[in-house]
């Protein structure tokens, strides 16, 4: 048996957590109604606006991302409302489903698994909806079951053109990992979950909310008490929660937003930037194929392809032999591809780490020579090492 | 200014958290979808239902108590549904909001703030209901805002009796305080949070599913995604989550289920039984009144009456001199009273020091005499040493 808890974590969320983010979480909790701790959530709140590069209100929700989402939907939406869609992979389904399950009448815009969404489609029903019956746009920028990245800036020029509808986006493996420019994109809401670009385990989501996304809430009829979103904002004001909030998670974010802040947007995009195309061509350099079109890879997972090879018995051999987590394919892809998480807190170490161990376990398989293993190193290196 | 971070939490939720479960909350998070996961699950499932005596699913949901509550109301009714709502406190009338919210028909019982529910009214509406019209009973069995607890095991047999109206209770300060016994009382939905006698941060909360409530989900009507219990159902099935959990506070549960169950039930509750005997009584002997009725006194929250002193400075002052967190009263009653919480891991030596606290800052008043104050302290170790 291998030595314990040195676990690398290389999928996307929860995400490896920075010793001094632990530490802040490990704090004894204070009362949430406390001055201090509403200078927590003063601190965390201008931080959030900063990360989304916004003066929109970013809310924080205890609960995962699917909640964040949820919340957006049904506080700007009525039960009968026409709403695009757009779906290319699990999370896409999902928000149809939840859609759905809330009455909404969905029009879905969709592509293969693996190919980004067409912004074409998007311009052209939202061209031809002259009455202005649409009244909002969902879709997930970064795919996490797929390793695919939205056209999320061509499809909000198009939401923005059409005024009426509403942009309700799923950032949650983009934000914090490449561009997102809320105000600039004018996108009304997006929601994000701590347990990614954030550095912090799971438990919170977030949820940023333009003033077009507020003036929605008033007409909303859809029934909602945790979720109702005008409560977090009346509590904001006061630098406060309306139910108690998960507060050494609180801890443990405001310290993650200060490191963010020191390395600075630009260098986070960057490094994110830098490991997906090292994954990716060092994959590449191993003859594996990778599942999403790789103009439109996303920066915070590779999905990997194993062909003939069982990707959950390749996992299960680099989990036991190196201790490193992979995610696995999601559905009809489980067994088909393996997905390699480089998102939040991890370093150019830990990249070529997971390349040397998954071609290790190509080398014992017989699927690559020495060569190769080696050129996959090199040319990784490659583009970590590029400024 | 006083030596910092050594705070004293007396409210009731967020509570002291044992250093153990600290540091559990700190260790670096696993995937969620792991073998190592899953046996976490299944390990704090077990534990669940042993702490709510029961046979019956126990869900754990990333969310404040208040998610649970609403989740046990939206999974079990449909609109236009008939159901009573007990109220005689700001959570009473928390849940009549929710369940307005959702479109039910509510038939309110009240009492006056700080007295109890009068199960007969419970009893009379139940038997009047000839055509099982009822379809729920909500209530709050502690009442955190007043510090009364509710005669639960009464009105629980007079809703048995009526055969269909289901239990929807808030045991969030009574659960892990004092005698719950789900399966003896056939409670059917039972709600309950992580910051309050579980004795870990809050973020997570729990509710408790009777065969009864999981049947009357199948005829349930109004939407929900996230707070849609079938889903945890299923994912319970095999020791895992619909959606990303919240990891860390899961190693807290763990450490302090164990914790409590090193320390048993009955210990659990008569140590909760001597606090509230200790403080109800040296309050008294501090000539200060209580606000709940003194025959049902909640076992985790006691509300003092601060006469003409003003409770929000009394509160202010014991905060600055001694670093111990107090609760102020809510609503109407703010300045008015201030509430002690002795809810989890409250130990004898905390009590004791509370009570010289407020008993100290009452002697800088003119209110006591210093004989008082010795009293205070005698009468609450005559309870705190009865076994």
């Amino acid at each position: 048996m291998a030595i314990q808890q040195k676990l690398s974590l290389m999928i996307p969320g929860p995400t490896p957590v920075p010793e001094k983010v632990l530490q802040a979480l490990s704090k004894h909790p204070i009362g949430h109604r406390s001055k201090e701790f509403q200078d927590l959530v003063e601190s965390t709140s201008k931080n959030l606006q900063w990360l989304h590069q916004t003066q929109n209100d970013v809310l924080t929700i205890t609960g995962s991302g699917t909640a964040a989402m949820e919340a957006g939907i049904i506080n700007t939406l009525s039960k009968g409302d026409k709403v695009i869609c757009g779906e290319n992979g699990k999370f896409g389904e999902r928000w149809v489903k939840v859609a759905k399950e809330f009455g909404l009448e969905v029009i879905k815009i969709d592509s293969a698994w693996g190919t980004p969404l067409n912004p074409e489609e998007f311009k052209k029903i939202l061209e031809e909806d002259q009455k202005k019956e649409i009244k909002a746009v969902i879709l997930t920028h970064s795919e996490t079951s797929t390793g695919i990245i939205n056209d999320l800036e061509t499809i909000s020029s198009y939401i923005r053109e059409h005024k009426t509808a509403l942009s309700i986006v799923d950032c949650v493996t983009s934000l914090g990992a490449c561009n997102v420019p809320v105000d600039k994109w004018q996108l009304d809401i997006v929601a994000s979950g701590s347990q990614k670009g954030y550095m912090i385990p799971p438990g919170l989501s977030f949820i940023s909310m333009s003033q077009k996304a507020w003036e929605a809430t008033e007409k909303s009829n859809l029934p909602k008490f945790y979720l109702n979103l005008k409560s977090y904002k009346k509590s904001l004001l006061s630098n406060s929660n309306p139910y108690t909030p998960a507060v050494n998670l609180i801890f443990a974010l405001d310290e993650s937003l200060k490191m963010m802040k020191e390395e600075g947007l630009e260098s986070i995009f960057l490094r994110h930037k830098k490991h997906k195309l090292a994954m990716s061509n060092a994959a590449k350099a191993l003859n594996l194929k990778l599942f999403a079109n790789e103009k439109y890879l996303s920066p915070s997972i590779t999905a990997i392809e194993t062909g003939e090879i069982d990707a959950e018995e390749f996992r299960k051999t680099i989990k036991n032999k190196f201790d490193i987590l992979l995610a696995g394919g999601q559905d009809h892809l489980k067994g088909k591809i393996f997905r390699v998480g480089h998102l939040g807190y991890v370093n150019d170490r830990d990249i070529i780490t997971v390349i040397s161990a998954i071609s290790k376990t190509l080398l014992d398989l017989g699927k690559i020579t020495t060569q190769q293993a080696g050129e996959a190193v090199v040319i990784a290196s490659k583009y970590l090492e590029e400024n």
